[in-house]
């Protein structure tokens, strides 16, 4: 019902839209961002202007926003291959869809203010109850606003969709690096270090961990030992399972996702007040792995911490990331257009091989605040490992090489005219 | 007068050549193996076989050493896009060139018994050394050894060459890797993240850090502070300037090199642990500089450790350095085919723009333990950075993408035959 009553007003009179970067970034989430901003410029009997909001929810509290019909067409297709969220993202949660809070009330006036009739909200789980929450507060508020959710986030934890764009170019910069380090390693191994670990993103689920399996194909090759946040942590068995490594190989290769934790649910990094070098622990479980490798078995070691390296590597994007990454954004636009709201965008795997795949959209009260964790059938018996099930579904994820341009031997990123839109309310000071 | 006598030598018998890859790998170091391999293949009046040391001296020595000729023409020509060491490197000195040391004995020994008369040596400062001393046994031995050493080292201190292969793509990797983190640290900076810290190698020069500096092309751009081992740490200048960067643009991007130390010499990650040479082993300072800044400033910070994942980044290795690293294998082969012996082969640049080099060679003892630092007028007055004479020479070394095959989302990096040389000695033990 609702929805025919937004059709027939969306016929009549072209609103503008909103679109926000929410949570951490990817390397293609702005791929996303062009997505929007070209589909929307081909519906203009719908869609105005496009404001692209500073710094996620933040910038449309505070009435910060960008007019995206200021950029040129160049620049907006040079978003395809700009890593980070060219309009500033934040951490920041509607907290309450109650039309009594003053949050919510500063974001209808927004929205009136300038006449919003859309909103894109692109992010992961904690992103997609805020924009469920203002898909409730405009039936509220009787101001109706299109919310869609637009899938990002390189932890790969949302449900309903079968992968989340972002993740499929951090998993092949997992992989990959994975797959190079070790070869380094292996090297060095008879006089050197022989025992390496690669830290790596994913607090409560380990699907970044596990597309460091795809660096190898038989069980000899690195990386030799994954650590998930889904399978408890034991000191002995991994220690076990290093030293036998060690001991048939000369090396061992270790991928720990950050999020590794004990039985208990205790987080290995905060198992102790110091890291290997004495200093007080900052969250690394590099370290303290590596600690308990060299006070137990007494090998060299050496880690690295991909960190931000690894959500920010556009220069090694997988082009099949990137394609989904648009074409989420171009979904959300249709699906506006068509009337739609309230709803997330997600990818439907129609095959493994070929992999073959299509957008549809999906209630996002079905999405928000869940957690996709990995399932135990995509881990091997051991608990250290990848199943070729699990391989299955990675794989696709990977393909494809999507290099952006370079100058002068650096890759050319684009930077944008954020041209900003006038304001029309008194300033605002976030809670 | 000993030249004259090799040549002649030389005309008549064809002899055995051994190469020997040595110290850490770097992502094109098996591209200067392909070249000797290669140009020895189009002198086989002079080579008659290319053996490969397993593991660096620590192969001959074992007498464990793989016959080249066995691998097939693609399998030599995929060496040039895989990384790591495709024979194994090792971190062994030889410790004297007396003629009564066991070490040399045995050395003399095996390259009698498998009729070498070329020693190809391919690493950094400790390793032409090592070249050297082999080269002076064999005046003293009466056994004619031609000894050439060929630079390989990301650390780019090598003395008498303009630069060392392995560094251009290392400072490809960290000029990308700066440029995109630091897009994505700016993108969450109004609510999250605000200083980042990428550490990276360089125990004695800050040539890696100071490649850092090429993300950037202002001083408001990227990163905002460089630390070089070069320039005496100041926890006041340096907080001091976090402190304004992040109050100015909102974040503060630093890298860091793992050699930076205060005045005193003491490194800021001193742990007192060592390496197989007796180096302080490192690998902390993006935890003690996060420590400080979080301690002293409040400010959230992240930090990344680049570690082996930066000189096995084949994926993004310079074009420059690839052909570099091939050019000094070819002129390795060359010169010792001319009858040199005692010289390492060097880098000369012509002009920095357009870039011209080429290769000559130099006497191995003008190289052997020195080290280059990055020289003063490359770091900008407050020492946080690098000045334009440092990008005129930096810069040509990481022109040109240097991309391998990829296969399956993966790139294809290539496994040799490695067949084993027959042993004519004893066991041997090493000491």
């Amino acid at each position: 019902m609702q929805h025919l009553v937004i059709e027939e007003f969306l016929a009549v009179t072209p609103r503008n839209a909103v679109y926000a970067q929410s949570g951490g970034v990817t390397s293609v989430i702005n791929a996303t961002a062009s997505a929007v901003i070209q589909t929307a410029r081909n519906h203009s009997h719908a869609i105005k202007n496009v404001y692209a909001a500073k710094d996620g929810i933040v910038g449309i509290l505070r009435e910060e926003m960008f007019d995206t019909s200021a950029e040129s067409t160049d620049a907006i297709d040079a978003l395809k291959h700009t890593p980070g969220g060219a309009f500033g993202s934040c951490r920041f949660k509607i907290s309450t869809a109650d039309v009594g809070d003053p949050v919510a009330q500063r974001l209808f006036e927004v929205f009136k203010a300038h006449d919003i009739g859309y909103v894109f909200y692109n992010g992961g789980g904690d992103s997609q109850d805020t924009c469920q929450k203002i898909s409730s507060l405009s039936q509220k508020f009787e101001y109706p606003i299109q919310c869609i959710g637009i899938p990002k986030t390189v932890d790969n934890d949302l449900s309903q969709t079968d992968t989340c764009p972002g993740f499929g170019s951090v998993a092949k910069y997992v992989a990959v690096s994975t797959r190079e380090a070790a070869l380094d390693v292996k090297s060095m191994c008879e006089t050197s270090t022989k025992v390496f670990i690669l830290e790596v993103m994913g607090r409560h689920a380990g699907w970044i961990a596990a597309a460091g399996g795809l660096a190898g194909n038989v069980p000899r090759d690195p990386p030799h030992i994954i650590l998930f946040p889904e399978i408890p942590f034991d000191l002995k068995m991994f220690l076990n399972k290093v030293d036998r490594t060690v001991k048939s190989l000369g090396y061992c290769v270790v991928v720990a996702s950050e999020g590794a934790r004990y039985a208990d649910g205790k987080f290995l990094s905060d198992a102790g007040k110091k890291d290997a070098f004495g200093h007080v622990q900052l969250g690394g479980v590099g370290a303290v792995l590596s600690t308990m490798v060299s006070d137990k078995l007494g090998y060299k070691y050496h880690f690295a911490i991909a960190d931000y390296l690894q959500r920010s590597a556009r220069h090694i994007a997988s082009q099949t990331d990137l394609e989904q990454a648009y074409a989420v954004g171009d979904a959300a636009v249709n699906a506006a257009v068509e009337g739609e709201s309230g709803v997330m965008v997600v990818i439907k795997r129609n095959s493994d091989d070929p992999y073959q795949w299509t957008t549809r959209t999906t209630s996002i009260s079905k999405v928000a605040n869940q957690e996709r964790k990995v399932p135990r059938s995509f881990i091997t018996k051991n608990g250290f490992g990848i199943t070729a099930r699990a391989r299955r579904y990675l794989e696709p994820l990977i393909q494809g090489e999507a290099y952006p341009p370079y100058n002068d031997g650096l890759p050319s990123y684009t930077e944008l005219a954020r041209k900003p839109v006038k304001k029309r309310l008194p300033k605002y000071i976030l809670p």
